[in-house]
């Protein structure tokens, strides 16, 4: 199910994982004092042993980390396997806002694992490996989201991709996938699978010409060239560049503030809108907002937005940011 | 209905009126000899006292103010029943070609009104204050345009939104379901209803991503963020961005050539394709407009197009500006 | 059926065709040694005489020539009849790869026949002049692409334009339903309908929205004014621009670099995926991928394209570029 090694050709096994801080370290380092802790299991019906991820909870914010960095980050079916139960047990706890997605090391997700692949060109056909029932975050919401990535449209909090260096193929359509995405400066970015005769992954040939319109999403995809950081940014894939050292860290800063300002009721409503917008008419639109809006006027956060609002003073948000 | 209050917290009743010249004033005082009546009924079968909006009608173009300045225009029931009054009026009067819109004093509408806010949030429900029945612009031409403010679409002449000054939640709604709109240099602009704990209002989830692509609309939509008139129309959200004592005068002169160089018929099933075709495949858009394409070059208009392209001249069109 | 004289008020069938030198002749003055020669009837059920068009084929691009540069290319039945021959011709040659459009002489093309349209001004309809059995390139594929110019998003390989010089009406739309434009320095283009009462044409009141966003679309399309190149590439109308004599040369090494790079299956599918996934959901898009990985892994040049990666050296597609 996923493929498209990016350019990771040059990293093998014996590779040693990136040299650089991973940016929790350079978190710490900068004087941080976030207590953080590895969390493989909590809450879960069917506790998963994160060996290809990691998932950490502080301030309000779940990151999930993409944890194989001695391969950039190469997507597998256990990484994929893992993420889903990330995803669902960031989505469920009524202490995370927000979720951060990003990857260790010097890249963010280089594509399908090149050994993996290799694998997979001689048996033909690729395996999944993952025997065990997946976890299903997202799903149920409307079927319009109910398939592989497209499932984050599902969720009921905001997901963030902070992209600490280059992303191909399936990597760059799990960032698409999400609300809003950094990219690092001068960091290189592809669809990737041309060269690989696959087909656009994962939804990318549906996502790119709504991110970027069809002329320049027809490049992108039918070219399978790279582009910058910058270049994506000024194309509307990303929404912002930083250094990569900081894009963590600028991230958290964004989703701090997001969080403060906006309610949980809001973050969750307006995704559901805007994904749910883009399969339906204008009037159901509207239609829908309206009916929305009568509901949302009768929770407290709505009190407390206008009594803020009114007295200067920023917002106390009680709803638990759950489902 | 109708909330967010978009940056209105310094004004209470007592505020007076903006200072700054309405714009119909400015436009005598540059010499500009239009002959303008407040008109509050005509022609219409459910006459309306107009206090919240005007209604003038010059030179083929119907404006319609937004006028409560005292309170930056901000949005109420009675407001948007009279805007619907307008907008049905103005569609009808075959003596007009094109519809402004625009507001009086130095903004063009912050949102819902926050008194009136305040109010529904003690009672937590929206009373949209319009006992009488509301007209119906632009229903009735597809089903998908049938609801509040997507009701534009449906209407037989362009409107064009002349944003004098800042806009926020439902007036920046309204601003987006209109064809084109210009916005006031240095002037700012809000989604605005995050903070509120409200939904996306009024379809701008559905507007905001087919004007300035998923990446960018989900930042405006998910933060509630401020942007200014500038970066606005670099996103692709605002057509042109004038002076703010310009704005109406430069809506005025880009109308004026609009239609004197293209027929109504034209601008009338222009829209109607561009906002049908939002909502059918590539195929039925095309013979749609073969269809088209035949039953318009039967008519008058079309050999006064040709005749006045072959003799080098300006086009008089002939056939009223109406549905 | 087809409309819109952009600009040519100027030119009478008496006008020389333009004596700029055409880019075949360019390109051999360039010592390009392509031995290309004009064909009109290969392999085909029902051969056509080419008068308005020209077919060329050489190194794996067949190219379609717009072929009445005394018009400026004006677009007239017996062109549609011919093109529509031509691409399917192209396509159906497994020699060819990718399909290039252009025109003869200083124009791409202007939009329908000034004269013709006279005449159909005084007849009050639009003979298509076409009495043979139409050929029907891309049709089958999907109901969505199935009418005139949509048809190119069933083709199954990428068709790329190289604006020589300007474009209006049937011209633009025409460029816009392809994959890829390139225009030329200072050329300008239009939508151009509007002047002559007529709908916008052929699916530009689809495509434009979804290309450049619909505050801009709506602008070009309602006002049918002229943009430059450009402006235009500025927009998302066109991938780039090059100097007029350049055009065609620059467009065959992009053309080449692309097939060089990307297998032909690649190609074929992820056309079908973008146009099919604007007319469908994100799961729909997401599940469809799945299955075209898995099949497309089985594929020889699955196992050319790994083993190309591994070892570090160009792919050798072996898929015939065909259906």
């Amino acid at each position: 199910m996923l493929p498209t090694p990016g350019f990771c050709r040059t990293c093998r096994p014996t590779m040693p994982s990136a040299s650089r801080p991973t940016p929790t370290r350079g978190m710490a380092s900068q004087g941080l004092k976030r207590s953080r802790v590895l969390v493989s299991t909590r809450r879960s019906a069917s506790p998963v042993e994160l060996k290809a991820t990691a998932l950490e909870r502080a301030d309000g914010i779940a990151t999930i980390w993409l944890n194989r960095p001695h391969r950039h980050n190469a997507w597998t079916g256990r990484m994929h396997t893992e993420y889903r139960w990330c995803l669902q047990e960031a989505d469920r706890d009524p202490a995370v806002g927000a979720i951060v997605v990003t990857g260790r090391g010097s890249s963010f997700c280089v594509g399908g694992d090149a050994q993996a692949l290799q694998g997979h060109a001689e048996r033909g056909s690729y395996d999944a490996g993952t025997p065990d029932e997946l976890a299903r975050p997202g799903y149920g919401r409307a079927a319009e989201f109910d398939a592989a990535f497209a499932y984050h449209y599902g969720l009921s909090k905001p997901v963030i991709a902070a992209l600490n260096g280059r992303a191909a193929g399936v990597g760059l359509a799990l960032a698409c996938f999400t609300d809003l995405r950094f990219a690092a400066a001068g960091a290189r970015y592809s669809t990737a699978h041309g060269k690989l005769n696959l087909p656009a992954e994962f939804g990318l040939s549906w996502l790119l010409p709504r991110m970027v319109g069809l002329s320049r999403a027809n490049e992108l995809l039918l070219t399978s060239r790279t582009f910058t950081a910058e270049e994506g940014a000024a194309l509307g894939v990303f929404n912002d560049v930083f250094p990569a050292e900081e894009v963590l860290t600028r991230t958290y800063e964004y989703v701090s503030d997001l969080l403060a300002n906006v309610s949980p009721g809001s973050l969750q409503q307006t995704r559901w809108q805007i994904y749910g917008d883009l399969h339906r008419s204008a009037a159901e639109s509207v239609v829908t907002s309206e009916t929305l809006v009568d509901e949302m006027m009768g929770e407290a956060d709505y009190r407390e937005g206008v009594a803020a609002f009114m007295e200067k003073r920023p917002p106390r948000w009680r709803r638990p940011a759950k489902a």
